[in-house]
């Protein structure tokens, strides 16, 4: 048995959509035990079935507007999220999952559960799709605005054991996000990081993406400082929401594309937007700290958050943080 | 009368295409004058009619895979590109546009050109599309991977200008590209850059702006380093491509989506691509010159070359290296 540690009050939707979702995984997944923390009176309102359930009561949370989650983590050390990442410092949850907001995730996370022994940043990692159907890691894509070439070699490491511990690849590629192909492109951080991950002996490196290819490069694992990796992942989303909304303007202006909408192509509308769709993936990973960190979506319903739990299940169950450790010895640096 | 300098030997499809558009452009636009840097042979045997045409020869080029522009351009001073900017620094001719390759025409304004008085810093300047079918300009695109608050300032101002004399907008709000809306969001150069847009009165700041928020936002100008800059645009580019990709899968995939496409759908999926191709605006910008200089996407055919011209000339007619220089001693610091 996996127990998870669940934030029932993080997300727009919760804590009602948030404790559908803790259903629907126990349903699925009967390797599975939770710890649920919020309010006790609204979980057994909810849940009517409780074995395989602990409770931790607690009507403290961070609210998804806190303009100020370093300060409310720190004065509410009884909120959800905070009484989680304990709980998963103290090895009572193997994992935790939140649909909160991401900053008080990461702060949380620092306070709370500590990063790992010998890695010196943490990272927000989600998973994209891509033209031919796979998955690809970007990070960071926003735990820290600046990153040394150290760090993220060391993040591009344990990026490549949760590719492997996930099954997305046996040697994962890892690539480097940047304004060119050629090695000695971008800014001074990025030209050491070239060759510091090209000398990485623990990465399988592939060389400089850009921009251009990150929904087709075949990398498994795309690295940039937090500050790039938040910009190009908000900058997919709005291309793919503004691009679609351009598609639908043109279709409500012409009346037989209308038709041809509603009578032919509903179904490969539906399947396209399946495909990019986030929810279907589960969350971002806050890789870097000592157990699996999922950040559900923020406007988790049900059926994402879920799949939030899934992943962060999938990684408990492969033995993540054990390999990160066992492997973190091999030599980094050629001879 | 306007007289523009065109390389006809940069791009994809030079000369063929280029001469092409020069034609397009002489034929469409009465008040232009051009002077064209190639060679003589192609040129007459592919322009008939040579009024209001001067020509430059040369056989000499630089090469659109050429992996070192500065040095090639240093030690071909008669390159067909090296000729116009030349021309344009002793006002032969009053503006420039190439389809060469990019780093070449930002090496060869500092060369040749040279920057104008009080600009510390050049910037590529692309025009992007909008939903709601507005344009924004979005600087710097990879002239300078890093750049100082008050170089991004100063650029602001620039492009502000350039809004008013393409008539994008009277009043051009600034925006600034960010992680997060709030002030003190990103690196220590954005929070510097934001209070200084802020309290520069050459510049209708209007804040920070995500990724998420490009193509929706009411900012007629997004201004960045040109390493974000670059690795936001080319991101936009292939998530705009492999989008349209994963949706052109799904439609192979279903007969029905197939017929609907073909019997109903193929005029709305033509102006969708239409409203997001880059050929219909002319090319991106070359900043902070002492003449406005267009370049033309590298693979531009005769439309798309001669729309770059068009945008040189607008430029040009409106004066607005003049309007720079007249409004720079507007002081852009608050009292």
């Amino acid at each position: 048995m996996y127990k998870l540690g669940i934030d029932i009050m993080g997300g727009d939707y919760a804590p009602y959509e948030t404790l559908k979702g803790v259903k629907l995984a126990l349903d699925e997944y009967k390797d599975l035990e939770v710890v649920l923390y919020g309010d006790e009176n609204i979980i057994k309102e909810q849940l009517k079935d409780l074995s395989r359930v602990e409770i931790c009561h607690t009507t403290k949370f961070i609210d998804m507007g806190e303009k100020d989650p370093v300060t409310a983590l720190r004065k509410n050390r009884d909120a959800s999220l905070a009484l989680a990442l304990t709980d998963a410092k103290n090895n009572k949850v193997m994992g935790v999952v939140s649909a909160g907001p991401t900053q008080a995730l990461v702060v949380g996370a620092h306070l709370f559960l500590k990063r790992m022994d010998n890695m010196r940043r943490t990272a927000i990692c989600p998973i994209i799709p891509s033209v031919s159907g796979k998955k690809t890691l970007l990070l960071d894509s926003g735990a820290n605005v600046e990153l040394k070439p150290e760090d993220l070699c060391d993040l591009a490491f344990f990026a490549s054991v949760v590719c492997k511990c996930l099954k997305i690849s046996d040697n994962p590629k890892v690539g480097l996000l940047n304004i060119g192909t050629e090695p000695g492109k971008g800014r001074m951080v990025d030209k050491e990081t070239y060759y510091m991950l090209k000398d990485d002996k623990r990465i399988n490196f592939y060389g400089n993406v850009e921009g251009k290819e990150i929904l087709t490069s075949d990398c498994d694992i795309l690295v940039t400082d937090g500050f790039t990796g938040n910009m190009v992942m908000k900058t997919m989303e709005g291309t793919a929401l503004g691009t679609g909304e351009i598609l639908k303007n043109e279709i409500k202006k012409s009346f037989l594309a209308k038709i041809g909408y509603a009578l032919f192509m509903r179904k490969a509308f539906k399947n396209y937007k399946d495909s990019l769709n986030p929810k279907k993936i589960g969350g971002a990973m806050l890789l870097g700290v000592n157990a699996p960190i999922i950040k559900a979506h923020g406007s988790s319903d049900a059926f994402a958050f879920k799949n939030g739990i899934k992943q962060c299940l999938d990684l408990v169950r492969s033995g993540l943080i054990k390999d990160v450790k066992e492997n973190w010895d091999a030599s980094n640096i050629t001879e």
